[in-house]
């Protein structure tokens, strides 16, 4: 009988060992009653998102941890994020990182993020979105703060353009030069593109409050990061299974819609130090009662590692364990395979991802236990996984959900 | 001074935790004194046979496990099961598997296998061995009960054609139909030879002696599984090793020959639960006397595994303990590295393959102990070599058999 699976993604759990933490990581020093049951009554390994020592982006280990290769898959961070923020993407489109901007009259940066900008920002997008240049379509949608994501739709788009955004403050927003002749028609698209978008936003009415409320204005997009949407082929169909994500943030969101899984909204669930993880398990568990597979990531850690707080990193590791996973272990169905590991290490030292594997446990039904009796850096290296990719990982968990079909006889 | 190598497959060896046995595995819980006494004073480890979490079928694993690219050479089961049965098959041969059927006068199915036909097929085979259909050359020999196989040798071959097997008893037997334009003329081969080994069955001895005693006649035969054989490299030129195997299945036989292997012939080695193993490892140690590298296959474990049999996969392996590993561990000559593992695991709760990990053990001198002092699937885990591929195998025996070739300088 098929079994269904869960797995679960902490987003920066590795660390390195940290001095005043005795030189253990915040994974060792957390108390993690739950999580070393799990570890306990299954099995643990070490897992290297990418390959040992490659440092991943978050967005590059789920692909991989969802069983793609990212050297094949991965065309940058920006058409992902135009699909975080709901921009239904396709194979061909051109999508950017996009910023909101103040420029003076000449076009030299005065605020590259318009004050980071929070409020009016969907309205100001919604007057971009829709626009025509040429015969490409413009799809337009604001992220968080000053962040938005734009994408090109239309015959001949190429991603080798130059960056508008020049990086620095006081400097002159430069055209878009196309780094490839096949390139030539979208730097021009997106010059033009950038001069209508000016006169559209210097008018609106956004920027006449905030003129008023002596705020800088958002009157000019700044891109980078440009990436062609690559052609995907869908999970569910790549692994006959019903699927489903419980994710907060927008990229990893992305990630999930460009290969077919449904992105569940949970109320709470924010993708900051405050969300409601407990709401997220229930949600997984819910979602487990009519779909083969679901993931479920948590953002919490890495935000943590990149502030470089191990001791609140230890903290909400303990909190996500009572309200997680202690969940998990009264309401997991009996014949669920279940994983739980990280998409990458972010060491508090080094407040930023690193190629450290990450700790990595299987239980479930005709898992092989191994004796490790903790979750965390140090107790995974003795575990029967031994060192597995991210890679490896579905094929693992569809075998253990006796779901793998025999190559040969 | 150059080691021997011999290399031992239990087919279908690893397993799964089994409720019965106190949530242990049939290699856990057999007394295997002689097999932990060659862990103990060995190197243990975890293998892969393709890859982790792949659901390996004995054909792939074997050729994997004999340092091959199962994606590169891998051509399906007919090939190599026409090997098996002892047809000289060369690149480009196209290989059917066959089944002896019985056909009404419309070719509407009345048995897919001729009432599991057992007597004379061999004379039957001969019938249409060496047919000619166009500049075709039919190879065709029988198998065991109602198997056969069937190849066509000739230019122009292709083997993208449609069974002729309906796969379902009252169906019409269909027409083969190319796949392909290429494989247009194999198509119209294999259906003439459709109908010449119908006439020929139709008034074969054979058949005349069945009709008599009432039993189903065999007035037909049905293909599937097409495929061309592959250019191999051959094992003895590959590594510059004389080789020999010791293996009853006829699958496993064909990878062996196909590889170049010779494939010795041992009295009472059956391929099944009653083979003898002691004969079966007297004729392994007899065989390095002349030999570099032996391969010794046993099937039962694998059986046991299918038939969802725990205990007696168990008692089986206590019997292959006593009888062949006992025998070599008094008799093994002293300057043989001797591995030991798995084509794949057979979980007997899942009846069927699974992509778990088998156990390995290398014994031999040079080898480095690691401490561990049983062998099975969850003491292997902390093992000194690790967890590594099947086509690391023969690599690393080489090497500890001091006959690795410098790779730089």
């Amino acid at each position: 009988m098929a079994r269904r699976i869960l797995l679960i993604v902490f987003d920066g759990l590795g660390d390195r060992p940290i001095k005043d933490l005795g030189n253990k990581t915040p994974l060792q020093v957390a108390a993690t009653e739950h999580l070393d049951w799990f570890a306990a009554n299954g099995a643990s390994g070490l897992l290297d998102p990418i390959a040992p020592g490659v440092c991943p982006g978050s967005d590059t280990s789920h692909l991989a941890l969802l069983g793609y290769d990212p050297e094949a898959v991965y065309t940058g961070r920006g058409p992902f994020e135009a699909a975080g923020v709901g921009i239904d993407i396709r194979p061909g489109d051109v999508a950017f990182r996009a910023n909101w901007a103040t420029v003076d009259l000449g076009w030299r940066i005065m605020d590259r993020r318009a004050g980071r900008i929070r409020e009016g920002t969907d309205r100001l997008a919604a007057s971009l979105d829709g626009l025509e240049v040429e015969d490409v379509r413009v799809m337009f949608r604001a992220g968080t703060e000053h962040r938005a994501a734009l994408v090109f739709r239309g015959p001949g788009l190429d991603p080798r353009v130059t960056d508008t955004d020049p990086h620095e403050e006081r400097a002159r927003v430069q055209p878009a030069k196309a780094l490839h002749p096949d390139a030539e028609k979208t730097a021009r698209v997106l010059n033009a593109f950038q001069k209508r978008a000016h006169e559209v936003l210097v008018k609106h009415e956004v920027n006449r409050e905030r003129v008023a409320a002596s705020k800088p204005v958002a009157n000019l997009v700044l891109t980078r990061g440009a990436g062609v949407f690559p052609h995907l082929s869908m999970f569910p169909a790549k692994y006959d299974l019903t699927a489903a994500a419980v994710a907060g943030v927008a990229l990893i969101r992305g990630i999930c819609r460009s290969v077919g899984l449904e992105v569940l909204d949970v109320p709470g669930a924010t993708g900051g130090l405050d969300s409601d993880f407990a709401a997220k398990g229930r949600a997984a568990v819910d979602a487990l009662a009519t779909r083969d597979f679901v993931l479920l990531t948590v953002k919490a850690p890495d935000l943590c590692g990149h502030d470089g707080k191990p001791t609140e990193k230890a903290q909400v590791l303990e909190r996500i364990d009572r309200e997680l996973m202690g969940h998990l272990r009264a309401h997991l169905p009996r014949d669920a395979i279940l994983a739980v590991t990280g998409d990458h290490s972010t060491p508090c030292e080094r407040k930023d991802h690193s190629g450290d594997p990450v700790p990595l446990l299987i239980f479930g039904e005709g898992v092989r236990t191994d004796g490790v009796t903790q979750f965390d850096e140090v107790a995974a290296m003795r575990g029967g996984l031994g060192r597995i990719r991210g890679r490896d990982l579905m094929p693992v968990l569809l075998d253990l959900a006796d779901r793998s079909a025999k190559y040969g006889a």
